[in-house]
């Protein structure tokens, strides 16, 4: 089956095509500034990538001359050849605990859910309906950011704030980056044969943890939006909430503007002074930088919190597997922060773990905790979520 | 010497008469509704306490009166017989690391601190100068709330937001307690004959926990202001900052309003429905109330989450110390908290637990690590600071 796994931003489209059940990676690509001067596609296929501008006045546009690039490469026959669409959908409130068949139902639902996810939602809902358009036969499928974590408990979701905050207006831990955590889950599960207590850093631009026992989400460090937790890329994660109003009144901004602040001005773009990037980061933290330094080792010791919190949580976890841009390529992230378990006898093979583009197992024989790095895949988990449904029909 | 330690609200003013080097509580009392009809006073002396209905216009017609009564009392023989006055101030910002003698300078200072106090140091300094107006010549020393937690590193106490917030607007880390959190690694200091790596759970109405090495604070759960943190009485600690411009738009409050709300209607009193005072809610917790279990389950694992943080942070403590209100009277609170670190070790004395009025240690002969119940005496420890400066100067 050919199934398109998509995640259409206010103004791009990421897509990528996926073979199941063999997992193979056919084409992937992404149309840019949609709707913007200056549009363009690409398409990575066969180890070359070609680049074409064109003008994209909207995301239909793009799904038009996605599905006739398929034909005029030989990768389609006909848009019928298409088997499944699976969408990524940052928000899927409570209703949605899983990825589901979309009807005109869920399309009304993700839509209801706009002012949870008010930047990615409608972009998401405008990929749907766009591919619809075009596709009209072809199922289509939700992947939601947070419906991994909806096996949280009460205790884990709510916040200590007023109970009507939650009653009438939804204020809960939602928890994202789920598909990711969800695929770390299951291929533990496959690699060990049954599931451990895991604790999965998803260490990116925006980053979380989330703790996982019996395959299921027992707790994860983003919140009632992305912008919670630890400190990221260009977010502060959780503060003391005090600091809005006064720093509302010192600067004349407005709550919005100062949430804003911190999800795009703040973390380690704020601390290093350098960039939000973690390889820039590194390289200004060898060289010794003062600013990075000090940003690098706060990172490290903000992620710390948050697995000791989970080990606690989990009675002892078993794995703690790094994913993602920075938990799969940064050795040194990974060094700094399993130092600090050593006291407790989580203990690295420091040569496994600065091998380049290593997978697997990077913590010694006798560490208490294994550590793995595991190379995550969400697009590749959108494409099984709606082959699964696809096929259950 | 005769030491009284003060400790002045907005309406309020609490005083203890303590004879140092013997640390003999003397007579003990608070005047109250200060500048409000009805206001009266109560003074505990020799087992009796006695009440007095009188007006009280400020601050100054209550240390008069305070003043005057311990001389009818034959407890002083003159306003001169009065050795020195401790303060307790809220604020001390970054000036100040330790206790001061009060001069015109401090004064000022305290006064420019009143953006980051807003509620106490106003009426801390009405106190200090209702003192200065009736006993000019007496020694007035203040004693900081957040001077203890000034040996934090600058890793510990920055967010990670923009950095002109700290830098022209001082947005950091503070910590609070930090009176309660002396007392505690001083009198373990004394008891031990050396510095333990400590974690001081400080457990009242209001609470932080604190880790201790070599006697000076590491971290400290508190923030920029004691909202900051875990789940207390009526505070929300810590949460994800997007639910205050969210709530904004849904109930039409302003941001102060909405922190307001995280202040006074928030944590175990929002969870439970019942009460803030932990002791309705142990009651509610026997009784099976559903939410109170809930909101009870929910405070143990906040306050796990910074234990588990801190056991990191101090690779390995020695001790966990229980104080104040809560952390003195509750074996229940005590029981589930320390239960989450069976796994690694950690283990109660149930019977020794579960003992009123229990001081000392209350874990097992093997347990990893040790758990002590320590009343905390901040009007102590005011005294001592103002005794040991009145001497060396």
């Amino acid at each position: 089956m050919e199934i398109l796994s998509v995640n259409a931003g206010s103004s791009s489209l990421k897509f990528t095509l996926i073979e199941l059940p063999f997992e193979k990676v056919v084409v992937s690509g992404t149309f840019e500034k949609i709707g913007i001067d200056g549009s363009f596609y690409t398409i990575k296929y066969n180890g070359e990538k070609i680049k074409k501008e064109v003008e994209l006045k909207n995301h239909t546009d793009a799904v038009k001359i996605l599905m006739n690039e398929l034909i005029d490469m030989k990768i389609l026959d006909s848009y019928d050849d298409l088997d499944g669409v699976g969408h990524r959908v940052l928000h899927g409130g409570d209703t949605y605990f899983d990825s589901i068949i979309i009807t005109p139902e869920v399309e009304d639902k993700i839509e209801e859910l706009f002012p949870l996810g008010p930047l990615h939602n409608p972009a998401n809902l405008a990929g749907i309906r766009s591919f619809k358009e075009i596709l009209p036969n072809t199922p289509q499928v939700a992947v939601f950011d947070t419906a991994f974590h909806q096996t949280m408990d009460a205790e884990e979701y709510l916040y200590a704030v007023p109970m009507e905050w939650y009653e009438k207006f939804s204020v809960r831990k939602y928890g994202f980056h789920g598909t990711s955590h969800k695929y770390i889950a299951q291929k533990m599960r496959e690699i060990l044969g049954e599931d451990k207590k895991i604790i999965s850093c998803h260490l990116g631009n925006g980053a979380s943890l989330c703790a996982i026992k019996d395959g299921k989400c027992v707790d994860t460090s983003m919140g009632f939006t992305p912008l919670a937790g630890f400190i990221m890329g260009t977010r502060s994660g959780d503060i003391d909430p005090s600091i809005i109003p006064y720093v509302m009144e010192k600067t004349n901004k407005t709550a919005a503007e100062i949430v804003t602040d911190l999800n795009k001005k703040s973390g380690m773009l704020a601390l290093s002074g350098v960039s939000s990037d973690m390889r820039d980061i590194e390289e200004a933290y060898l060289n010794k930088d003062p600013r990075s330094v000090r940003a690098m080792n706060m990172y490290i010791k903000h992620i710390a919190n948050y697995l000791s919190m989970y080990n606690t949580l989990l009675e002892g976890a078993e794995y703690i597997v790094f994913t993602a841009g920075v938990g799969e390529n940064s050795d040194i992230v990974r060094k700094l922060l399993i130092d600090k378990f050593k006291f407790m006898g989580v203990k690295l093979d420091e040569e496994k773990n600065s091998t380049r583009g290593i997978t697997g197992e990077i913590s010694t024989e006798d560490s208490t905790i294994k550590v793995v790095v595991l190379p995550t895949n969400e697009e590749l988990m959108i494409a099984k979520d709606t082959y699964d449904l696809i096929n259950k029909e």
